[in-house]
């Protein structure tokens, strides 16, 4: 094995197969992983470890992650059933179908929740750390990969501590990060961020936070994050996104500069930063969990002052300039724990604009940004809950119809609520832009039917909000027969339409 | 008028008539009240202006307070037609039959919420700030009485500020007061708080951040704040409280001196506090938004550390014992803004053990806090959001019948979330408790049915449960046609009990 990435001399005795360092995981063991957005994840020992329960060896274990991660570990171990128990998010499909039948347990949790909850002892003990490395340094010390995540306080709690140095990874990805780890209460003190790509840490896992047990090598890049190009809806919201913003620094009720924005992960996300490229605002702040291709092009333009985030996700064609430019890239981009990125306190100080996407949004502004049909998992809540509970402005964005036409985002109530009407200012849809902030929750109803509903669907919310006026009165007025029927019917006839 | 409590001259040449103070109040302009949990709210102003009104005056306004206030400011505006809207909370019966019928407009919002809305400019210009005031000293700055709440920037942003100047607060109240107002972004700094009892800011407005238009003098005390005093299972539950409390020291999930709390309001609350009184815990701090009776009661208990709030509210005999011994609470005691005792900063830097009550659970955790049967308004979310979801530890407590056990308060699926299953850690009824904490979601249904269903409502939940599984799936298993139908159960039949 090349050793250039294993500086420090100790470590250099601690490299072994992967096979070996697979051998540390026990059955029934709790494992941190670092990884974040398919980017960051180890690749190795997880591949080990499926063979070698494949092979007939007993370990079904616990994984626990920064959020995401792709086939090497998610999708290898839950197709030999050797995955128990999930947290705190997921995104592909081969892990996702054994969720939802309920063959592995899964906790569905805001992402500045899971490092806290493993601090304070709340899940349980964590048996073993396995962290993507791109380098130990001469001291020890572990430098991170494309993702930050959970991996600090994974490195400071776990009992035993493996290390893929991965050599696909740039060696200029170094000195992007920033490590710090809040104390635990009642100790704690302030959070010193006060700006976008302020450091307060150190721009690596110090070595005195863990003992390494062992280290293996690793070849394998991470799988590019490839986006859907944008359609026409996927304009038009990014245009409404524009255009909301440029209203609000004429009301004065945002500075001239904007405040830092957040992005959810996605194509609609993605799209709305790529319309900001073609805006009037310069000095744009970027304070968010995923930094996608947009962001870099948002910098290539001149127009990004600083970001920040806990990964670096992207397409193929992003990786390759990402490589390219990287030393330019590297002055305006902070990578942080997870912790930090969607911490309530630094979210509400800097007064993020928040947006995020919903998978469906009822008439008084509840979102399901989760589950299907109220059952069937999609991904999960991620960090949006955290964003969206703390920024300065919350913004939601969906295309008003699915599959078609066949399902309307806009239904009388939600079958699943991540995001509660208190939390939900402003909802975006092709169709137009329904600011909430100051309305009742009738008023609320009448402004997304009017504003974010389809046509085709918007009579029939009429309908049901006026019925539930009528019958049922109150401050939320629903039909508790009717509510849900839009989903029955979707269901049973694979549509929401009527007749 | 007595201008005893007017120190500063030029506020002296400032006092007019409640009729000429009201009359400044002008049809359909926004009117911001100083008030929490039903003390320290205007009472003079809002009686004239509704007396006015009565007499054919046009003026209906935009109520703002801190929370809920009496019947001299909610009652008699909205019994005179003079509410057109409402927020960001209520909890008095005049007032919510208008909401109900869809007569008010009521906005439902996280009390640490409100303030920052509205120094942004999210709800509109405030045109008048009425704020009941123990006295204005010789600098002409306003000290409060029993409540905080968002006075400080009612008093910042308002155009015109009415004050009332109650003599029938006692005087003793004066530098129990720590009034601050964070900084708006992109300029804010961390807010310095880092323990429970810490002053930061003046033991008053000061007269810098506003200038007062006119001066009311008023007598009314507040109302009491009648506690019902608890049952059985009330007292059960408190039981469960402190027992679980002792686990978690014993396990070293909770320091030994434990960490801030803090309780809603009411009932259920209170006996947890008093529940204290009697346990093994010394060294108590309370992070709270409104200070109950038992709040003093552990202070001459000798338990109680220091504790903070935005509001004491007391029962007739608290108040009594209260003015009694003033001096000596005076020391432990702290009144902020909301902004603050709300804040998630400092809920989450502190650690706080959250304790709030539902209404209804589901079976996956979702919690109902304020309407029932999906439509009525009870009082609002109020502060338990904002505390559940930063909180260290989070719980919430029901009996788990109401109405004499005609209602289940578990149930397959709530008809309205306020609190998401990703907050809710811990449900605590008098069958039992069931913590959540590392809980998948099909998990969490079944220690939520076996651990604090009632025996009569427990097996029709396991059917559910069974059902959902067999015939969904999913992540959540949820029959959707049936998810609902306890409600309209109960709607229809007068009791949630099949057959």
């Amino acid at each position: 094995m090349s050793l250039e990435r294993i500086l420090h001399p100790g470590a250099r005795k601690l490299v072994v197969s992967p096979e070996e360092a697979a051998a540390l995981i026990e059955d029934g063991m709790n494992v941190g992983c670092s990884g974040f957005a398919r980017a960051g994840y180890p690749k190795v020992v997880p591949t080990a470890l499926a063979r070698q329960v494949a092979e007939g060896r007993q370990a079904r274990i616990n994984v626990w992650t920064g959020a995401s991660v792709g086939e090497e570990l998610d999708g290898v171990l839950s197709s030999q059933g050797a995955i128990h128990k999930r947290l705190p998010y997921q995104s592909i499909k081969s892990i996702r179908k054994h969720i939802n039948s309920g063959a592995i347990e899964f906790i569905d949790q805001h992402l500045s929740r899971t490092p806290e909850m493993v601090r304070y002892g709340q899940l349980g003990d964590l048996d073993v750390a396995i962290i993507e490395a791109l380098a130990i340094d001469e001291q020890g010390n572990i430098i991170l990969t494309t993702s930050v995540g959970n991996s600090p306080t994974y490195v400071k709690k776990a009992k035993k501590i493996i290390v893929e140095v991965n050599t696909a990874q740039p060696p200029e990805l170094a000195d992007i990060h920033d490590i710090y780890v809040p104390e635990d209460p009642p100790h704690r003190k302030p959070i010193p961020i006060t700006h976008t790509s302020q450091r307060i840490g150190t721009p690596y896992i110090p070595a005195s936070w863990g003992e390494i047990t062992c280290i293996v090598e690793s070849h394998i890049p991470d799988n590019p994050y490839n986006i859907m190009p944008g359609d026409g809806d996927t304009k038009k919201m990014a245009g409404y996104f524009c255009d909301f913003l440029s209203q609000e620094v004429k009301a004065g009720r945002l500075p001239a500069g904007l405040l830092p924005m957040q992005s959810g992960v996605g194509t609609i996300a993605n799209a709305v930063l790529y319309g900001l490229v073609d805006s009037a605002f310069n000095e744009i702040e970027i304070y968010s969990e995923v930094l996608q291709d947009s962001v870099f092009e948002l910098i290539d333009s001149g127009k990004l002052k600083g970001a920040c985030g806990t990964v670096i996700t992207l397409s193929e064609t992003g990786q390759k300039t990402f490589r390219k430019n990287i030393k330019t890239y590297r002055e305006k981009v902070v990578l942080r724990p997870q912790e930090l990125t969607n911490h309530p306190e630094i979210i509400r100080r800097l007064g993020l604009i928040t947006m995020n996407t919903a998978v469906e949004a009822d008439i008084y502004g509840h979102v399901n940004s989760s589950h299907v049909l109220g059952s069937q998992l999609i991904n999960g809540i991620g960090g949006s809950g955290d964003f969206a509970r703390n920024g300065y402005l919350n913004i939601f964005l969906t295309p008003s119809t699915a599959r078609g036409g066949d399902i309307s985002s806009i239904v009388p109530m939600v079958a699943h609520v991540d995001h509660t009407e208190h939390d939900v200012m402003v909802i975006i849809t092709e169709q137009g832009v329904a600011d909430l902030r100051g309305l009742s929750a009738r008023e609320r109803a009448r402004a997304i039917i009017e504003n974010c509903a389809h046509p085709d669907y918007r009579p029939h919310l009429q309908d049901y909000f006026r019925e539930a006026g009528r019958k049922t009165g109150g401050n939320m007025p629903h039909l508790l027969d009717e509510a849900l029927k839009w989903h029955i019917r979707l269901r049973d006839t694979g549509t929401m339409r009527v007749g």
